[in-house]
């Protein structure tokens, strides 16, 4: 709980208690316990054989491969829940919320007090997030895991602080690496505490300063050069722009040198220069892949959380999908890295989970192709003369 | 009545009068008289002001412009629908079935009988649009406008055919002016039979041997080379795609010595070289832009619809909205002539509305942001600061 970095937050926070399901800053060892038992749930799909489901797609009142990737959706959703796959009747926007302490050096568009705002936002069911979530029938769970401002009064989100926002990465450490682990128990735990459980997860997130943080991890994670992966944010340019890159390059550089190459040591990665939403939305993510469950990355944070999931479990990548392709040149870094090809492609660069809600129906719908779609043979169109 | 074509289909057709809006093959002035009141009653939006809609997104909780594309759907729903634009609550795709005579040279990867065959699956509810529009909740009407088959004893389908198939294209005109009038009237009356009348309508058809008719509606309107409208459709390679190439070529070259330049006489191409389901989702559109609805047109063949009723009443072109971008080359054609950015890129080729159907619930989410997003001023941001 002590914050190493030279600029970050210093306040002390009391320790806030979950629910029945553990404290987040519960101790060492039975945290470390808790993580492993968590990893090791994570198995392969036990849904259909991707072959059985792509022929029986050809064998659907359609030209073979004619609904494209909706075809590819279906047949990965049925991987994981079986074909046919059930309706996603109660899926779920985790939006996970922390301030950065290298918001301070001035890398974004906007102070670092929005975070506590917007929190607001998604407590009174105001934000983009909860709208376009409303829209498509996905309810909206927003959890500040980190904020650096007195929540206490704000109704509506759930509060689990694991600290008053990260340290400066560009200093030093971003957080312990007990405080990352017990942010990634903090996401697990609002994901089993959801009750019936969810029937597929989006990864949403709030938090200025976060996009700096994502590029220092996706470029700590993945080797690639931090100029590749380092974009204009929700808005930055010019001077703050450049400092950003300046900010990630030593973020990057002290990271490697202190947690080694980075795919070695994922969690190390992650506390150095993570934030504490983002390794919350790891822990969302793991626990939905013991839980088999679909799990929809929104933009570049989101799927920075999840490409630190599948270094910690690799069986995760399995329950993965791309809901939105960000603008942020990270975005496509990291796609790359999961093998992920996003549904959307909407300019969005809001994050909050907002592409990841809008691509739901698309899912959705590509699992109905499995569940209704009239056979060709019903048609007398068996054989080689298609439609 | 009388197919001009070569090897167009000859047999004689009983008419099959409609409900009580008027059979389709009422007689000439009578139908030219309805076609004008048709065109007459297309009129600009009424709604709200771009500007105004763009100044209204821009105080909402997010930094402006961070919605991107969601932001310029919900100013044009807006502009057409009033702002804050009501949810979409009664979309109806209507889906029209036809006939083609130039399918018998062989420029289909398909033979015509399919085109009946999947009219009995969206009669049965079985075919992919059936599916998809079930999953985001929206009503799907097909229509027989021309199908080359006996439908009577088919369910769920509503007969209104003007005749069996189109003649020939390759060889003399596809239809009349007259039956391509009564098409056309066709579509207005299935839409205006709808009761409650729809809030947003869907453009999907089914016809084998559309694409082609498609491709030679493009190159004779736009005037852009027919070698760049033409594509494989639904799967044709090799020999059959030459053919189909020629055919289009020789059609447009045909069409345009007998009906003048394209953009002078729009009916005048579309008797020659459309399709009947084309000449009445050019019906559709005009009918649902009169009743001030939102038109969501699905790829290459009833984009080419919507570029044709454009061509006729300018005004409907406010009302139209891209679903979904066709990997056909010649739909690139026709959304740079009409100004339209698809929403969705799905890689689907499959038509039926599948595409534009997906599209709906991104759509009416735009509109949700108009409807309930907080302002910035209500989070206490108004002003520069964010977010």
């Amino acid at each position: 709980m002590t914050p190493e970095g030279r600029s970050g937050p210093r306040r002390s926070v009391p320790r806030r208690s979950g629910s029945g399901a553990g404290p987040p800053g519960s101790s060492g060892p039975d945290r470390s316990a808790r993580l492993a038992s968590l990893l090791a749930a994570v198995e392969a799909p036990a849904g259909a054989a991707a072959d059985d489901v792509r022929a029986r797609l050809d064998g659907l009142a359609k030209p073979p491969g004619s609904l494209g990737r909706l075809e590819d959706l279906a047949v990965r959703l049925a991987v994981v829940r079986g074909d046919p796959p059930p309706s996603i009747a109660r899926p779920v926007a985790f939006v996970l919320a922390a301030d950065h302490g290298v918001a301070r050096r001035g890398v974004s568009a906007y102070p670092a007090e929005v975070t506590a705002r917007m929190c607001r936002a998604f407590g009174s069911e105001g934000a983009a997030v909860n709208v376009l979530g409303a829209s498509v029938g996905c309810a909206v769970v927003a959890v500040d895991v980190g904020v650096d401002a007195d929540l206490e009064s704000v109704e509506g989100i759930v509060r689990r602080k694991v600290r008053r926002g990260t340290a400066d990465l560009a200093a030093g450490p971003a957080m312990s690496r007990a405080e990352a682990v017990s942010a990634i128990l903090v996401g697990a735990e609002v994901f089993g505490e959801r009750s019936p459980s969810p029937d597929a997860v989006v990864l949403g997130e709030m938090g200025i300063g976060s996009s700096t943080s994502a590029g220092a991890l996706t470029a700590a994670l993945t080797g690639v050069d931090p100029a590749k992966v380092v974009g204009p944010g929700t808005g930055v340019r010019g001077r703050p722009l450049e400092r950003k890159h300046r900010v990630v390059r030593r973020a990057v550089e002290r990271s490697r040198s202190s947690a080694g190459g980075g795919g070695d040591d994922p969690l190390g990665v992650l506390h150095e220069v993570g934030g504490l939403e983002i390794a919350g939305l790891v822990g969302v993510a793991l626990a939905a892949a013991a839980a088999k469950t679909p799990v929809v990355v929104d933009g570049f944070i989101a799927t920075a959380a999840a490409a630190v999931a599948v270094r910690l479990a690799p069986s995760s990548r399995a329950y993965l999908f791309a809901g939105h392709r960000s603008p942020e040149p990270g975005h496509d870094v990291l796609l790359d890295d999961l093998g992920l090809e996003p549904v959307l492609d909407l300019d969005l660069r809001l994050g909050e989970g907002t592409g990841a809600v809008l691509a739901l129906p698309i899912l959705d719908a590509a699992g109905a192709i499995l569940r209704r779609m009239a056979t060709l043979e019903s048609l007398g169109l068996a054989g080689g003369e298609g439609p």
